[in-house]
């Protein structure tokens, strides 16, 4: 099944119900308005939902209009637990040796993970409104999944059971913020400002092959100013799978329906030390940080400036034929006025 | 005005106005089923909601029932957004000194503050579960304001206008866990369980005088296992008043309606180097770190333990005539039972 919220006049948008191949949509206000209210009853409502989904797959429906990716919130506009990982310990490592901060090897056992802000998610067409380029405005492109009801110290196994939507997600850092927040010791906050999802959100079985063992098997397309910047693989170098992040997360606490779990930056070695860019016939990167890195390795500083007002960030994944699975992210950077 | 949460079979549970003596309260279908309804519409339904709230005050009103505090949901029993400071800078001093980790000076000036989960918080008379005392549970006694919403950048003298509600707030932490997460570099987040806030949130202006520049003037009572245990004043030593903090959240991001910002853990200097126990004349403290760091400083290493399975917790503010303002938080540590 896949699913978006359209805006409307209000903070939780409309929920709808998304063909398979994204070109046409419905609400279904008899089910649930929003999607945190499917959420809240998932059990009860998704097969309404999953029969509405394979009615639209076949044909016409009562109250059907074109899907417009543009008209689309993040699919929960706002939600109550926001939690990202950093499964891709390729990416930890090279953001870490960019700050000159050695890597703990305990960081390929125990899961990276930072308490995100959850109140005002961006749409995915929305700007990236930031006071000053000097911020070091970065988008991080990943995959992230919302999970039902997770009770407390649920094992890696059982967690996988708790998925019931995959998304993409623009984690936007402002990384000139983060060497100051990261030394106060409390982790990120200013540093990172609202997140944008893909406009739609899609069930792990929708997925089919493309979603095993936890894991997003295809490539994360990130397309920065029009020009392909990286496409390595949600499903390869993934160190902890997405049970092993929401069990991380649940530790000491419950998860409520809704919670959205982040993998954190994807990111492949492409059996190099760090990757190679798409230029050199690499899959590149999905974030500028990176590249950032590989350039001070190779010519002893960065060259690659973070983005600019008026920079564009598009984020992707297509299946084998090409068709795009969750919509596309596109958002441009622009400059706040108060 | 003051407003609860009663717990129903619902996630969000019902709205009630509650009567200044804490004795009655009334459903207020009519304006908003939640607490978090009430605060997506402020402008509009809360005149509305005073309305109740004189009527009840001056007299009975039809639905009126008795109002009991073991039924309350902390006043959102989920939000969007919990950020908590550390405005209370004796407070963090004294715990980096416990983990051996100098302050730096900029902690004056520039507000702490860490991105909590919201997503499931628990009711004010709920125990608090854990699954091993190894964990080093510890209660925090705080004060916290519920915001509208914030635009990006406010300032502090701004952002006083912003805030809707006030509360107390039981900010349980994991000390035991806390070294390893903060090694890690990305803040809390297994260290920090689920939060409790108290049965009653009251509006500023409700409060008078007791709430001036973004801060709540009287003592905050914790009581560990039946004894006074501390008594500091909220509004003395407040290095950062809320306007600051709500700044300070918002100055990258918007902050929506119903963002919850706690004070971190309410802490005296009472004119010594770290203050003093109830005991010994003084105010005591907010939390069990605090004691440990004093008796490390004065006997080589702490003797009070952390929280026990069984052990209670109570927190309360009065006014001068010994009325409750917010409720009671009362908790129990109990052992977590899969």
């Amino acid at each position: 099944m896949k699913l978006a919220t359209l805006k409307n006049a209000r903070r939780d948008g409309q929920l709808v119900v998304v063909s398979r191949d994204l070109s046409r949509c419905v609400a279904v206000p008899e089910i649930a308005f929003t999607m945190q209210q499917l959420l809240d009853n998932w059990a009860d409502l998704s097969p309404k939902a999953e029969a509405v989904y394979d009615a639209l797959n076949r044909d016409t429906v009562d109250g059907e209009q074109a899907f417009d990716q543009a008209q689309c919130e993040s699919p929960l506009p706002r939600a109550y637990q926001w939690a990202d990982g950093s499964a891709y310990v390729n990416h930890v490592e090279l953001v870490r040796k960019a700050r000159h901060s050695e890597m703990p090897p305990s960081f390929w056992t125990d899961p990276l993970m930072y308490q995100g802000g959850s109140d005002d998610f961006i749409g995915p067409r929305d700007a990236i409104v930031a006071s000053s380029t000097d911020y070091g405005i970065d988008f991080e492109g990943e995959i992230a999944v919302i999970t039902d009801d997770v009770p407390m110290a649920i094992t890696p196994e059982d967690a996988l059971n708790k998925i019931r939507l995959v998304m993409l997600v623009n984690d936007v850092s402002l990384r000139g913020l983060i060497p100051n927040e990261l030394a106060k010791g409390f982790g990120f906050f200013q540093s990172k400002p609202s997140s944008s999802f893909s406009p739609v959100a899609v069930t792990p079985e929708e997925l089919g092959d493309h979603w095993q063992e936890g894991k997003l098997h295809l490539p994360l397309l990130s397309t920065y100013n029009g020009k392909l910047f990286g496409k390595p693989n949600a499903g390869v170098d993934m160190t902890f799978n997405f049970g092993q992040l929401i069990a991380h997360a649940a530790k000491t606490r419950r998860l409520g329906a809704g919670a959205v779990i982040g993998s954190g930056t994807v990111s492949n070695k492409q059996g190099t030390e760090h990757g190679s860019t798409v230029e050199e016939g690499g899959v590149g990167y999905s974030c500028i940080a990176e590249i950032r890195m590989i350039e001070t390795i190779r010519d002893g500083k960065p060259v690659t400036q973070f983005m600019q007002f008026g920079d564009t960030i598009r984020m992707e994944v297509l299946d084998e034929q090409g068709q795009s699975l969750f919509g596309a992210i596109d958002q441009q950077v622009i400059e706040y006025k108060s």
